[in-house]
């Protein structure tokens, strides 16, 4: 590959499409009211929402309840990074990438963890 | 009722807590990605985090799919006022507020209903 | 005033809209990176949008930027009510409603202050 | 390189890193009251709040006023994709992205326009 070539590949566009649904996911929801009453329907209405853009394979959201009963108060928290862990898996013109989204270091880190290349 | 009283009624404390309800849902879920596919869950998960809050008796969301297919040209769209009609029911120390929100004028109109106040 | 009259008065409407735009200024907002370096900027940009919503006659935000360095680990947080304190005051048919937002007993409790009732 | 290896490169991690800036972007501010009144300082406040992203080095974004009067109908209406054009770049180990978001067939486009690779 040339290096000064600023073209972007397929792998790195495939890596911008999962970023956006990220950025997405989590700015979307954050801050909605959360309890263990409604983190199932929360759950499956982010998933289905950001399943709906461009590009996107499928979504996984896990709302922690141990966290969210640890934290709740006054019987129900808004939704944050620290109470929930994702996967999302987007396909774009045939290369797949898996990224993630889980606490690390008191942060809620989102990363790449596979770019699995089309094979031509 | 003495006019120079500004102490707010229980009436007007629960129409208060009525309108945050309100503008909780709106701009809370507003520009989430929507479709046919996942209107069911959506609606389900808008009802269920608004219930969380304080005061709050019953949230019903009915998102509009006839409107959704008449929009969507790219396989999905955003929520916003016009796809969704909206009823909330707010009970504040036995005043309870019924309220609602629909298109008119091309605008989604937010109002208070009724105001059935408690008996004392 | 009959009690069995569910018609909402002005000051219940007044009271109504003023939620709304508490709901909608939290939610739109909540989740926003934040940092000292960007705390003024913001405060600005949450009350001009929110000074456009209909009956609305001012907006204050004052971000805390104690609270927000005594957060931040990673150069930045997430808006959320605890670094904020908030005034919005709205007139409806010449009735003007108070109403403020600031942090107790670790909730960030929205509040009528005061009704002031038109003459006549 | 070997298209069996699915370990991201730098250019990928740093389109990812571009792709959550452009969701969060994106999904953070869509729904927000907007007029011509309000422009300006929203501009700033978008442009300010995503810059405190890690590797994020300059955001610019572009509320296009003259969209925005030929929206307005009831003196505001609420941001989307249609009413600016946002530019983002990000510089991740060395290897500087450049993005951007505009109408192209009705829909709000983000893209990679140039990756810029690190020289090693």
């Amino acid at each position: 590959m040339d290096e000064s070539d600023a073209t972007p590949t397929v792998g790195e566009r495939a890596c911008f499409e999962a970023g956006v649904k990220f950025g997405t996911l989590y700015h979307q929801f954050a801050g909605t009211p959360v309890s263990p009453d409604n983190a199932r329907s929360l759950e499956r209405a982010i998933e289905e929402s950001i399943e709906n853009q461009p590009h996107c394979v499928g979504v996984t959201v896990d709302i922690l309840e141990d966290r969210l009963d640890a934290a709740i108060d006054h019987g129900y928290t808004e939704l944050t990074g620290e109470f929930m862990e994702v996967e999302i898996v987007v396909d774009y013109e045939g290369t797949e990438v898996v990224t993630s989204m889980a606490m690390e270091d008191g942060y809620p880190l989102m990363r790449v963890e596979e770019v699995r290349r089309g094979g031509d």
